[in-house]
């Protein structure tokens, strides 16, 4: 690893963690050089919700580049991205009664991010985006602004503008109504907040700890843009793709965004790809007036098809999903049941579970111990407090219980450590 | 196209000058789906340098795909990465004396900028950034905040700020001294710059109309940014990677930036990659301060690994830039002789190289006709006046005349054609 | 009036309740052209504390013009300059135990709260100041970020950054617990809300609506500031030198604020002069970095000393407001009770009072009819639904009653007129 | 003085210079309380173009404050408004032909700045405001934007952003054509300016070293203000008021600002009064979109007044300056001649003039030995390089010529007495 240490930048994390060389990778496991195996519940942070190397669409993806079909080709027409689009259209975005215009903003998440904020803004002609506490939406100085981590924010090195926090569903915990203090802020002259172009939110919050908005005050919140002529950014790059259970995580509250960002599982297989999807009266667009390399990545379009042909003509997955979320759960409780002393809370959707630790450091000892247990099990939260369960929506039961087991066995093992001062 | 026109957001630009779906694409050429094949002056902006879909680099991919290596690993360790970095130690920094840290800022070229700049201010605690006249970095808030274009500023939909824009080498045709202004500006402290944490520079202005930087400008730039203590950035994504000769485009004037960006070229295949470079000292991030989810593209970082080894272990290459540099500087020369009414100007390094007319709506016309003769040849400048021609580096000679030949022909087509009023 | 129209900008306000040219003013009277007096309940939005033209004030400034002493020396020293910091320092400081330092920041409230935001990010390096719904703290563009009113925001063409608004005691109706957004906010690292360098507060918000914070909330909120090492300002500009009772509006509540601004009644005499007050620790400026033409207004010095001497060397005007405020109370709920159709609310503290109206229409009738009858009463809030008392501290109690009887008089006019459609 | 050290913030400034205790003042002297007299080439910083205590003002501002007329009144009309708008427009507009409007924007100098922003950024839609180095313009946070000193800018604690900061006339000492740089930038859509809102110039920077903006100059940048539709702001609050020879700084260059703003000598007595002029159809302010405590300052009205009848009715004031001028020019010349070895040059328009010395601590020994014999004057200039002589306009000719020779005394010490390390 020596070689890591000499020439790549600090700013690397994840393998600090987890300190393993992987090479080969399938499903729900990842393997290290010694081919030691490593169940996998992260899942990229998403980004690989049908598991590693997914044989069907591995098939396609080898055959169109055997092919010498156009890999890059910018934002030129292909017919790798009218099969994605077509695809998308019948699968997706038609059964789903939504009459969406697609933009390609870039390969990442932030890109869909970015393209999103200046488009609210274009379209309003207004500036300031409302975010909320603990909300994740990229590294890039117009997604930063809107990013609550203060760590990351920090790395702005400028100060970030044109955003406003509110608090995110039950941040406090019932001690205030739903929205009240957005609405007192709209509805008030001289409240101090300027009008706001649009609002992001992610409906289960990831990076932030598992927090997950209920249908109630999305709908509110939905509402609320509705009044106020607010357009709604649903941030969909953790959540969507089936994360949740359904395609997008929005579907089971009914509401409708303007605006919507997926990236991270959309390609299928793991390969950049990101997209901004919008009303159809939004697309105020110049051409070219965001722009950049990346935007026709022809291999996610393959792959991406495939994905979209294998997972969602029908609804099987999204049955597996709430099957498989429901052990999620039931273990996770049974873990919490088990452990009066350390206050455990469970939260979590579809395939997106956490379990809150009071003391983030016994988190951090579960992670380790899951690790050395063959685990791949990561914290998110502000203080890394919650250990963050992604597993792939394909896993098998099977491993789904071994993993839990695991997890389970950690939880002992982290608690009968000596804590660290 | 329909369903383009229905699905595909109106920000769509390239697709709008070349009317054709594409379909495979090899070497210097990309067919349409009746298999048309048009000549590639373009290179997907400088993304593919060694042309599409290399052969020797195909077979490394498809091989890496086939063994269910990793395909998406955040930051974690992985034996590609690994063999990537000590490639790129191997092969690029040591031979130059470069000991530069690497960051891998996620998987476009407006990452790899937005890193560079938070990373810069985050060193120095300042926050203004200087960049230059039809300098482009991305359109990302914190790069587009450092790129010219009016239209793109414009759809930030909000102010950009921290930025400072000073002349580019030249731009003031040479009725002002070089650099005259930026060091009043650094020596006086009442000038109402504030001291700048970085200088983020192009040593050739792709998008901006392949103004091209001299070396003694470059070292003036450099010893500025010594004196006062500021960054150097380079911003050599779409120059880096051989495009003017060398692999990194300011060899040539023996300036070692502080900061060096790359992405579009580095994968070598057109894979979405991009890296961040820095002088060791200069390696303050705290990890994880900055991240995202395409930091680890491993099929990149194996076409990448490919790349260098196919192309940069011997000069062979940088050589052969030099020859077909001449071949098309000669041409472009004869090309203005020819039409000494449009009152040409050429311009142009390695293998970039631009012809400046007069009138934008003549050089849009021009690649018009070459499109119709197949060929595949964009505008770039302010106005879009400029005939861009970024060849692959690997083109055959034949091919190289051919594609000059047939803009010869478009010129002459062109200015025969009645002008738009 | 023609020269006003034709000379003067439309930005022009208050006289366009009041179309009458004024002339002469003495004590509570203000005169216009023809001699008809009015009597004043606003006292120049609290400038004019103990009255037009107070007969010693007034000595005292004519003896020092009459003898040719220095009226204008910028930051120069002054005999006049000593003689006010002595007897502030003698009179106001020492006896309340405040170790406070003395800015003179230019002659306008604007200035005081320019310099205390400056001071307090250049002391914490950092630049977020809270502020709170409703505030109003001056029309420059720093004071305008931590202003409420969204049209005089709008004024600013720029977007106003570096400030986040927080709910004023009460905002909510009681629906969520003091503080409890802030507090979060502050707790939780992952918030969004960059550490602030300061809170700036109004005790009583003036132009807000006069709307009172709770001594509680005023300690909750000064402990909350000591807790996360933040600045406390508190803006007297309206609401000190008497206006609430005591001199300073926060001695009720017992906190010592970091910062405290003044300005409006300091002189005494309506002439322009503004004091930022700091702890001695925080006095960290260079010497000329914050700087102006008018810090030095001796007149103002003189006038300023005066007041000083005349009213706060014991506590008969104190004790004086408090009687007066409870007569205002007494017959504004009086007022309240004979108008239950219109769900009047009363609110205030010392002498300065508000008279709620569910209907800012009706608000602004009362101020008509007032005038008519010969008051001068404003309204204030985000709405204007506020009928705004600030007469004189120094009113006799026969004014004092006469002007409420007139104000009883214009509701019951208001209520009775045929209503704007 | 030990009441100043203990109470006064350590940001006072000029009293380090002039370690005197002021009391009494008359024409162009000052006295200190030992009766010590001194002869004043600052003028209150441009603030007393008329001397101290004009014994005619005077008159008509004690006469109005023993008539107990109104000395305070917001923006209500009052019969001393009405009077000074009607001498102003009678004396100083119409014989001008300026169609403007005023307006009172608060006291003090910053007050014009900001509103002068304010209303450009309003009425064009746009953020941008051009100023140019060594510009000086207010300590708030909009005026301090477009101000160059690094020492007052960095006092903001922020980023000071919508400003962009262009070369003065001569600034780069003739090596590039007059507005070369802006021209090229706006004529450019790629250049990274984003298009002004307005440029704001002083036609002589007084605290910038008194440099002198030549009539060609201000033509062209009128001209290019106009060409590009940019609003442009003179600020002559330093200038003005006959400082440079004519009421108006620009007279001499037959340009017509949009905007222009007013203050110091306005009063024509030290009272802190502003003014905000611009042309009739730039009035979209809304009725009270700015507003502020002290727009209504009688007794400057009162005093500004007295001062249009007394100096402006006709052009003796004016052909007086001239021949002061006159005098000034020939004695600094005669001082650098008699110092070759200093490098002197002497800079200046109308009473407005500087001797530049390379040295910054040489001119400093300068005030310092001037204030020895008697002289108050100042430095100005980015490294407090250039003594700046503002005598009053009004000083007799044998003052003027004593305190010439006072300075050339001073030098003479000055360059004799040992120079600091």
């Amino acid at each position: 690893m020596e070689i890591f240490d000499r020439l790549e930048s600090e700013v690397r994390s994840y393998c600090r963690s987890w300190p393993a060389v992987f090479n080969e990778a399938k499903g729900s496991y990842l393997y290290d050089e010694a081919g030691h195996p490593y169940l996998d519940f992260f899942a990229g942070a998403g980004s690989l919700n049908y598991g590693h190397n997914h044989p069907e669409i591995k098939t396609k993806l080898i055959e169109y580049l055997m092919s010498d079909a156009v890999v890059h080709s910018l934002d030129m027409y292909s017919a790798a991205k009218r099969e994605f689009l077509r695809t998308f259209g019948e699968v997706i975005l038609q059964p789903r009664g939504l009459d969406y215009k697609i933009q390609f903003p870039g390969p990442a998440g932030n890109n869909a991010v970015e393209a999103a904020l200046k488009l609210a803004r274009k379209y309003t002609g207004r500036e300031t985006v409302i975010s909320f506490t603990n909300a994740f939406h990229g590294m890039t100085l117009g997604a930063l602004a809107v990013t609550g981590n203060s760590m990351k924010r920090g790395g702005a090195g400028v100060p970030l503008n044109h955003a406003a926090t509110m608090p995110f569903d039950n941040y406090m915990d019932g001690q205030t109504p739903d929205l009240l203090w957005l609405r007192s802020l709209l509805e008030d002259s001289g409240s101090g907040l300027d009008k706001p172009a649009a609002v992001i939110v992610e409906t289960v919050q990831g990076e932030g700890g598992i927090n997950v908005a209920s249908p109630e005050w999305l709908r509110g919140l939905a509402d609320l843009c509705k009044e106020y002529e607010i357009l709604l950014i649903v941030d969909d790059i953790q959540m969507g793709c089936g994360r949740t259970g359904s395609f997008f995580s929005f579907e089971e509250s009914g509401i409708v965004p303007d605006i919507v960002t997926l990236s991270k599982s959309i390609s299928g297989y793991g390969l950049p790809m990101a997209l901004t999807l919008f009303k159809r009266e939004l697309d105020v667009w110049e051409p070219g007036e965001h722009n950049g390399t990346f935007r026709g990545p022809s291999p996610a379009f393959v792959t991406g098809t495939a994905a979209l042909d294998t997972f969602w003509r029908d609804d099987r997955l999204e049955k597996e999903i709430r099957v498989k979320g429901d052990i999620v759960q039931a273990k996770l409780r049974e873990i919490a049941d088990e452990h009066p002393e350390l206050g455990l809370q469970t939260r979590g959707r579809g395939l997106a579970h956490g379990l809150v630790f009071e003391r983030p450091e016994v988190a951090d000892s579960v992670c380790e111990e899951a690790f050395k247990r063959g685990l791949l099990v990561e914290t998110s939260g502000p203080e890394d407090e919650v250990v963050k369960l992604l597993p792939a929506l394909t896993i098998s039961t099977g491993d789904l219980e071994r993993g839990l087991d695991i997890l389970a066995e950690a939880t002992r093992a982290a608690t009968k450590a000596p804590q660290p001062a």
